[in-house]
């Protein structure tokens, strides 16, 4: 096999792993869940899955950093949004919506309770937040200086306040009935535009 | 011992094993804590806590009930409230405060992944959840039919927001850097009276 297909072979044998991890750790918890059970899920030896990832950890370090990508490409189109209200209410909420459609959702409120009690899980997950929040932060403050956010608005604090809302979301729709983002789209809309947005009539609306 | 001093005690020895389990199980999980872990929490034995809750289940079950009968409070004061977005945004935003400084509030997230896996478990907190739903949703109604909601806002879906950002928030708290009241306080209150308000302008403002 030339260099270029094993390094593709590999990089199919790990998202297979992380895939069957993802499975197990929503089924069973991260604690619940063995490498024996992981194993059985991608229907692979001990010794092929411990080739890519030696602990359970490290499947959740490298879940970590899936997320990191995937987050990567909205942080990019937000900060290069001329107006980063409007990219919150429509890239955002899409972003939201297809998390929400991913079946490892459920992981979310497991990863929360993990982080918890696990110092090397919230490490991980920590460093996520606070690059998202920094993301989030500046595109409101460049949004604040042109005028198109309320001026007096405390922006770290309403951005924690909107991660927040979308984690919450996540865990809900794991959780309670299933949310219609038909309906959610318009609502959620509203409430950033409303939120962010200077009061109509004062000097920057 | 008369009754009364009998069922006192009884109520009493609840309340610790109840105080004991929620520090284990956000210590260890739901299924790391065993009953023993939590005996030895609450300084009893074996025989003493099994003849409170016969099982780990039947601790979740009184932790459900208890958290139903903190937030029957609240529904009682919204439900009276003239003005259900003031209420959300005063009454509302100080019991989540109350909730944000409780020690077990690591707990929701824990309670939330358990209730992805554990059909008994989500059917207790998912009936707390539908109670909840319904109080803050009669509210909004009252509050359009009044002139102080939004009459175009889809109340039920906007509830299930605020309750998904009220649940974030907790999460956040748990697993994030804290938060910092004092500032959050005001853009709750900001957010809520913008979200739910008549638009300034409108014939109901």
């Amino acid at each position: 096999m030339s260099e270029g297909r094993a390094r593709l072979a590999a990089g199919h044998q790990r998202a297979r792993i992380l895939e069957a991890a993802i499975t197990c750790f929503a089924r069973s918890g991260f604690h619940g869940a063995s490498m024996g059970e992981i194993c059985a899920e991608a229907g692979m030896s001990a010794g092929a899955l411990y080739r890519y990832f030696p602990s359970k950890e490290a499947i959740i370090a490298a879940i970590a950093e899936a997320e990191r990508e995937r987050h990567a490409a909205f942080f990019a189109s937000l900060a290069e949004a001329r107006d980063p209200v409007e990219a919150l209410a429509s890239i955002g909420v899409a972003a939201l919506e297809a998390v929400l459609a991913d079946p490892g959702r459920a992981l979310l409120a497991e990863t929360i309770a993990e982080a918890t009690r696990n110092p090397g899980v919230r490490a991980m997950f920590e460093r996520n937040a606070a690059e998202a929040r920094a993301a989030v932060t500046d595109a409101l403050r460049r949004g604040q200086a042109a005028g198109l956010v309320a001026p007096d608005l405390d922006v770290a604090t309403a951005c924690r306040v909107v991660m927040a809302l979308g984690d919450g979301l996540c865990a809900h729709q794991a959780f309670g009935p299933p949310l219609d983002m038909g309906r959610m789209r318009p609502v959620l809309r509203a409430l950033l535009l409303r939120f962010f947005r200077p009061p109509p009539g004062s000097a920057e609306a």
